[in-house]
């Protein structure tokens, strides 16, 4: 594949900053990427080489930094054009306390609630080239609060000038292939006109954790009681004192719940489909099988229990949905691993022009959107080579297989892991160890069986940095301030605590 | 405006029906619009006639009862296609428990929470061609809840073969504008495929109750309660025992408000920004100006007065929302009963082949719905001919002057009623004696300033066929089963209202 950028219209450049070697540029491409005198000018026929970024998430983040890392090592980029349709960059962590629609009438795009603390180790999730010790200026625990999160993947952004490459409030409304290229049609929400631009390359990063799946169950229209997808939860204080049903068996029924509790729940049930997520519960929360039907609050299951319920919060997972591409362009995949359609997970296999950032069920997170982004920049750049669509069938044939045999999540997790490390083989990201991220992995998984209430009071090791998380000031279960202040303050005592429970321990909180 | 139709590619033909006069299409046009023969062959350059309809609520769903209506007068049609992207007609009155995305993804359409009973009465939005006798084949009650409604303009429909025109499940992605017509690109939501047709004409028919609008308030992030836009609602159960906030002054306010107060909300607040509603509330129901900031669940209203409340709903209206329309072709505006930049209130300005339907804040309904898409189906068939664009503004400012002019809403009802006669004139829709319907609004409104909670207990006389209601069985303060069977049967007693209130008088229902 040559990228056909004759005469690049933008310039990023920032001199002699680390992080693009010429050695890796040559190791993967053989010789080295175009390198296009700045401010040539273009003749007429030439090419002007835009990229388009859909979504300015944590994946979209990624992409923005690839590129401005590869400018900072001396290299011309293409123009790069990143559409946002909300007001702010973070995707999923940019929290809103709105539902359904925004205040410019698209759908809310983040899934989060105000009181999300991360669910897995930050050490698993570490940017390799911007840690968080760089960001922090100090240790801090393995489970932050949203807000923390927040601050860390806009922290490493904001360092830079890439906010001049994203149109905030523009929403992508089409995309059509033409020519070797896309056109992209685009609303300013803000001044409400419609635009359409050419690009040569779109990279797909609006993410597949937004639009909720929402099954329908017999009788669901009687329940009189409040009902909602986790998409749509926002916080767990109404529940107090309430008999409180999720519907699902993953993560947002297992971090939903145990909020839940933690606010006072009088009871929490989780009714499974397949299998029962088997944690050991505390008293007060239950796994049942499948709901039946709904008589009104009463809810049958489908081992003959019945069951009154104020509140009923389904945790069915999301869809993949690109609304702005036509269905061929579209990926169109159960929430797994390693989604058919894409070469290496990010190329789009009928056209390669596409990228997709981010489409696979998530061990990783923050380092993987990195490997990819790194890797979809240096084919867009010609410091990476794509193989041709046979050589592509092939390895997705041969990856494909590896999936399918995989027999457990710890290999799941290991089969990620190998996966990033062909993605950073195959760029400049810094190489991290990704068999130590795995045992952070597991180790977290240890810990969720041994106590689900405690997990995140737990501390682990950066593999970028050597540096041991801190126990943080207030036990999870008691902390109910959930803002980056209280998170790094340094509290004589824990006051919030002692004043909310008045001095209780931490396996009576809030019950 | 000639309808460049050389060869009709569809066909939709019944006998002898009446209501398309001939005379009336002389009237119309000074000469019978063109009758191409059945069948003819098309010539490689002959337009095939095609026209989109985008969706099939009560405003679409008028306008494939127009076209049939032609059809049966032995009219020659042209090709109707009409998209919708649910499973099933009628918009609003499609009633769905979920709030949010729906099952394929899309925005939920329906505003309508389950308990919902028409706030006006029935012999205000009548349909001309198709009376509440014939469907019913008895009186009824003047304000019918939600089933029973759809069930009347279901029937109408249902009646005749115009579904075989509607595409379900179909989501209409984008509309282009191409030399004299139109390129709609719409996906299958089932079997997730894209297509882009051609048409000559689209009627845009998607409503403007469905895209809430949602303000910021100071603080609104902090409240920890039950916070949903009136979209959203689906419910007053849960409200019982509960202080609720309404924040608006129209009638989701009312409306929620009366139905929180009849399932025994604790305390109902409403919150105005300009004016009070002013009506004469029972105990428990009041309202209070703008609210100024959120601090947790206490608001604190600009009169310095603050509450604590359990759950709040933003009634604050909604959007003109058209995301599948370039920003030069959606309607954006306020919603009132003369929108600008619509010509007789249904063709765009700019572009006289794209038509909207419903676009007006309405008083008048499904009879002003049918008005309007009797008049676009003879703009179409060239049965009503399109004055000069120079034309269409000067009428424009003559109907924008008496819109400002406008000083009650008393005026603002009769100027809707001018607006529906000048329509009706205009084609063979049944005339209908709308000074009638105008006195039908103004007993409404008197009856509900006398008494917010039994005006729906109040009985009106069809201006279409003479027929007085029926006073219903039940209250509709004792009735809490609010389904078509219930409706339409005849109970002995009050059977409902004395198993829950054990015989209590309407007054104290639910209190």
């Amino acid at each position: 594949m040559g990228a056909p950028f004759g005469a690049p219209g933008s310039t990023c450049h920032a001199a002699g900053a680390p992080g693009y070697t010429k050695r890796h540029v040559e190791a993967a491409h053989g010789t080295p990427p175009r390198r296009v005198t700045r401010g040539r000018k273009a003749g007429k026929a030439a090419l002007t080489a835009r990229i388009a970024i859909i979504g300015a998430g944590p994946s979209g983040m990624a992409q923005l930094r690839a590129f401005e890392s590869a400018a900072r090592g001396g290299l011309e980029i293409p123009e790069i054009v990143c559409f946002e349709k909300q007001d702010d960059w973070g995707g999923q962590w940019n929290y809103s306390w709105r539902t359904g629609m925004d205040g410019y009438g698209e759908p809310v795009h983040s899934s989060m609630y105000r009181n999300l603390w991360s669910n897995g180790p930050k050490e698993a999730l570490e940017f390799a080239d911007y840690t968080f010790d760089e960001h922090f200026g100090r240790p801090i625990s393995s489970y932050p609060p949203r807000a923390v999160l927040w601050d860390y993947i806009n922290g490493r952004v904001s360092k830079t000038d890439v906010r001049k490459w994203v149109r905030f409030a523009h929403a992508v409304r089409w995309v059509k292939e033409v020519d070797g290229g896309f056109e992209v049609t685009v609303e300013d929400l803000r001044a409400k006109t419609t635009t359409t631009e050419r690009f040569d390359r779109v990279v797909v990063a609006t993410g597949h954790f937004s639009v909720p799946n929402v099954p329908d169950f017999d009788g669901i229209e009687t329940f009189p009681g409040s009902l909602r997808h986790a998409h749509d939860f926002r916080g767990a204080e109404a529940l107090a004192g309430k008999d409180v049903l999720l519907v699902g068996a993953s993560y947002s029924a297992e971090d939903i719940g145990v909020q839940a509790f933690k606010m006072g729940a009088k009871s929490v049930t989780m009714s499974y489909r397949t299998a029962p997520m088997g944690l050991d519960w505390p008293d007060g929360m239950e796994e049942l099988p499948l709901l039946e039907r709904f008589e009104g609050e009463t809810v049958r299951f489908s081992n003959g229990q019945t069951r009154r319920f104020d509140a009923v919060i389904l945790c069915t997972g999301y869809l993949h949905k690109y609304p702005f591409l036509p269905a061929d362009l579209a990926l169109d995949s159960p929430n797994n691993v390693y989604p058919e359609r894409l070469y290496r997970g990010v190329v789009w296999e009928q056209n390669p022009h596409l990228y997709y950032l981010g489409a696979q069920d998530q061990w990783f997170t923050f380092n993987m959107f990195d490997a990819q982004a790194w890797y979809v920049r240096d084919l867009i750049l010609g410091a990476a080579e794509l193989p041709s669509a046979a050589e592509r069938l092939q390895h997705q044939g041969e990856w494909q297989a590896r999936f399918r045999a995989i027999g457990s999540s710890a290999d799941e997790v290991r089969f990620q892991a190998d996966y990033i490390r062909d993605l950073v083989g195959a760029t400049d990201y810094p190489e991290f160890d990704l068999d130590r991220v795995v045992d952070v992995f597991l180790a977290w998984k240890q810990d969720k069986k041994e106590n689900i209430l405690t997990y995140r009071d737990g501390v682990h090791t950066s593999v970028m940095t050597g540096t041991e998380s801190v126990v943080h000031h207030t036990p999870w279960l008691s902390e109910l301030d959930d803002s980056l202040e209280r998170y790094l303050s340094e509290p004589a005592e824990d006051e919030t605590a002692r004043i909310v429970h008045g001095g209780a321990s931490t396996e009576s909180a809030g019950h």
